[in-house]
């Protein structure tokens, strides 16, 4: 029987440097954004498991004895290699149309795959209500539903005592070890794959552990120690679809080889570059550093344009940050979204205050946060804020 | 004794692809434009040489005995090897100070220098009224000085006998022979080496050979047949030192080579495709190459915005042409000074005067025109419009 409150967080992903490049074999940088998902786990002691996720409007709960029938009717062993047959089975059970997408059938399928295929391995997940509010936006590219995954994962391997429950007594937050971050990523990787089909792990592993990571042709490095950078994250709000924006991409490159291939072997040394400067500023915090970032930062956007990528709205983020003395950049998929900007350690609160406004004026989102923020955490109360502990507190 | 009265011309040149890459060896691509340099001879009678250079505001003329007597001081054989050491006799005859660099020093400089260096080759320059006139403004990299050259080189050759004089009668236009063209050039060429000390060459075989040609590593080779495209050109009137943007340039390639260099590749690897398409374009004059040079246009464009040599009143200027649907990149030194935006056949006269009065509202100037446009070229005096005979027709 559970008897502890556990809250636990995991940050969302931005790519720093190497979307779409990343396709076509390069480099690409992601790195941990500390606008996060919050779980709250509590026991509630009637034989029941119970999910609540008021950003997609999701409560949902089942009997432990029908989630045990059901789990007992799927093949024991071998739960990753079948996702597909099984998710179709918990469509059924939950009452999800065969072809549903939108995301509280996924976050719900997510919740329902991990619980069951979690009990199957370490045992029974004891009757738990959770509840999942996150700060970040969904489908903006920005892994929230990495931090999703990475939330339940900690949460229920955590809960069926698969792996500790680190905070003592006093510490306001504490984080697992190196295995059990390995065990947590895998069943988030695991997660995704319920929502995402082929995702790349990326956004997970980003979720997991935090700071920053290099990816490359499936390979993913994370970066050893990489400094927290203030920005502000913007979001257009302008639609788009990643995978027509890919397909433009290729199209653009099989129409033009020998002007498109150099950009993306520039990208490729801007990502590198990039990782370079961030190994060496937690040695040296020296602010010579921010310039090299910010003009990395520059190149980078017109090179975005340059493969297709671009929006005019993108193109008036960077105009508007200019003019403040601000350097951005799109980040992920383009066409739209997303746009990161980098504000130094010294720019005063007044001018990030005055950039945000004229961004809000242009109708778009925007954050003041940081980017390299720690991975899979868990939570003291006292070390939420008052937005999380009332987004926390309702019931 | 000179009898008749001649009016030639020769046009300014845009570099199309390539400025600042020419520098580190890559392609670039110079086209003709069609804003030209006119210059009327007329005999004079007196046993004068007479200049006039109303745009530069210089009236000069001199006896034709104290040029002999003058010329009669140099070595005869050696002019093209030192020119150094006559500037400085030719200065001290004008009276023009050792250190002058004012378009009208250099220009009355370099008629000295070429009216006695031809006579000294092919006899002497008979008593003329020499007039020049010019749609190019000066010193915006758009080839005034190389036209001005070729026109004098034309002239001076003529009037002297060199080459002759193939305009006949009832011609609106004439051309001289290869043979003649190629005298011209290397002609201009020393006037442009009075001018600039240490010209590549290529201002000078675009004003004389027309059309479009290909530079690279101090190789001039003309295109075969190009298309007259129509043009809008745009001068922001920003100054700047092409000195201070190649040094930066350089710069750039020395602070990140890898980022850097693949950017000079694909910017080399713009120009020999717009080479393709303007070669390609004669023989089949479809409409489907006008989407591919804009492309190369919008590409090249951010190209020359990493490299570091863009400047707010040319995203101006790109982004006011694109409002109308129209493509714009900067040409030559960029930090300012000219852009180009393609038009194609079928843009009506009513979407270009409507970028035009939005480009003039930003304070810039813009002249619709082609490029590929005729190299020097003799005029019957029916094949001038109003606005240039008015400017001949003053004394």
């Amino acid at each position: 029987m559970w008897e502890r409150s556990l809250v636990l967080s995991a940050p969302g992903k931005v790519i720093l440097h190497g979307e779409h490049a990343v396709v076509h074999g390069k480099v690409a940088l992601a790195v941990a954004l500390d606008l996060r998902t919050f779980l709250r786990l509590r026991p509630c002691g009637e034989g029941r498991v119970c999910v609540r996720l008021p950003g997609v409007g999701v409560v949902r709960s089942w009997d432990t004895p029908r989630l045990q029938a059901l789990r007992r009717g799927f093949a024991g062993e071998r739960w990753e290699e079948e996702i597909a047959a099984h998710l179709d089975t918990l469509k059924e059970f939950a009452g999800i149309a065969a072809g549903a997408s939108a995301p509280e059938s996924l976050a719900t399928l997510a919740f329902l795959y991990m619980c069951l295929a979690i009990s199957a391995k370490y045992g029974d997940v004891p009757s738990v209500d959770i509840l999942v509010w996150s700060e970040l936006p969904t489908g903006a590219g920005l892994g929230s539903s990495a931090a999703y995954a990475v939330c339940l994962a900690a949460a229920l391997l955590t809960a069926c005592g698969a792996i500790s429950c680190p905070l003592k007594e006093g510490e306001s937050t504490a984080r697992w070890t190196e295995e059990e971050l390995t065990l947590i990523n895998s069943w988030a990787f695991q997660g995704e794959r319920v929502i995402h089909g082929n995702p790349s792990g990326v956004d997970n592993a980003v979720g997991t552990w935090g700071g920053a990571l290099r990816y490359q042709s499936g390979e993913i490095t994370p970066l050893k120690r990489v400094p927290m950078l203030r920005i502000l994250l913007t979001n257009t709000k302008v639609p788009r679809s990643t995978k027509v924006l890919v397909a433009g991409v290729k199209e653009k490159i099989l129409k033009f080889p020998a002007i498109m291939n150099p950009v993306l072997d520039s990208i490729d040394a801007i990502s590198q570059e990039c990782q370079s400067v961030l190994e060496a500023m937690p040695a040296n915090p020296s602010p010579e550093y921010y310039p090299v970032l910010e003009e990395l930062f520059d190149i980078n956007q017109h090179h975005l344009n340059v493969i297709g990528v671009g929006h005019p709205s993108l193109d008036r983020l960077c105009r508007v940050t200019a003019s403040h003395g601000l350097h951005s950049k799109l980040t992920g998929a383009g066409g739209g979204g997303c746009g990161i900007t980098l504000l130094r350690p010294d720019t005063s609160p007044l001018a990030v205050e005055a950039a945000k406004q004229d961004l809000c004026a242009c109708g778009f989102e925007c954050w003041e946060t940081t980017i390299g923020a720690p991975g899979v955490t868990l939570h003291h109360s006292s070390s939420l804020n008052a937005e999380v502990l009332h987004a926390l507190s309702e019931s």
